[in-house]
């Protein structure tokens, strides 16, 4: 995994692009992934872990509607996490992580399901600004799920910057 | 480190307190140490990771004059930010960690300097809140500093709350 983060901040980097995340599930994990490249202060800014599900709108600024309406592992609000660290953070890139570790259900979502999303500026001048949104069904334990999560927010970023992370 | 997390989660659960987190040479790493713990949504709210030294201002609080006059990794901005964090999140107490994972010396501190601080409501009534901050000098390379950052932070909030955790 560090050379995956480390492709993708070498990357960025050579891009004058800067990196932030927004994390529920993942709770830190997709953060650290970064932050354990060493010199990873040049791209990666800082991550929001909205845990507690009102965190969500007062740190990252989902709109509350949104929450209650659809609750909080829902794609839309993986594409308001990862706008919302975008725009706190001030950076050119975002990743959000969403879902239910499990050991129980939450809010009508099984254990296992999972959203991740990028955020960034548009591929070209005049289009609109880049949204990718991925819905995944992880199997396995909490850590693995968590790990699972981790893993789809940074081949999502990898794909979504046309970045060839080795096997 | 787990199981330690899982003891303060469940003292903190029993007294109907609640946990954040802010980071900062950790990236991440304190809040998933308490985010792998089962039923962690209990206690734990959420947790900031902010990196950038400028994150520690906008997102957690930190007043700038102190981060010109001290810089990031210093024992007023590791209170700082668990003030932040704690404020920030909505929760009862906060743990935060600053310093210098490495490879390179930072803002005149050295490789090793780590910062860690938990705040929290008053021991009685009448007396003032509690802020504990404490300093290390932590061996090793980037990944053993970073997981001595979160040992410490670990051990300074379960000594804050007398917890005491299996050898």
């Amino acid at each position: 995994m560090t050379s995956d983060t480390e492709t993708i901040l070498t990357t960025l980097a050579a891009r004058g692009e800067t990196l932030a995340v927004a994390e529920s599930l993942t709770g830190g994990l997709l953060a650290a992934a970064f932050v354990e490249v060493p010199g990873a202060s040049r791209v990666f800014r800082g991550g929001i872990v909205a845990y507690a599900t009102a965190l969500k709108a007062t740190l990252l600024g989902v709109p509350a509607p949104l929450l209650d309406a659809h609750g909080p592992v829902d794609p839309s609000v993986a594409a308001a996490l990862a706008a919302g660290a975008r725009e706190r953070c001030g950076s050119d890139w975002a990743a959000a992580t969403t879902g239910v570790a499990g050991p129980d259900p939450q809010a009508g979502q099984p254990v296992g399901r999972v959203y991740v999303a990028v955020v960034g500026p548009p591929a070209a001048h005049g289009e609109p600004e880049r949204v990718e949104v991925r819905e995944f069904t992880l199997e396995g334990d909490r850590p693995a799920i968590r790990r699972g999560a981790v893993r789809a927010a940074v081949d999502l970023l990898a794909e979504t910057l046309a970045v060839t992370l080795t096997p």
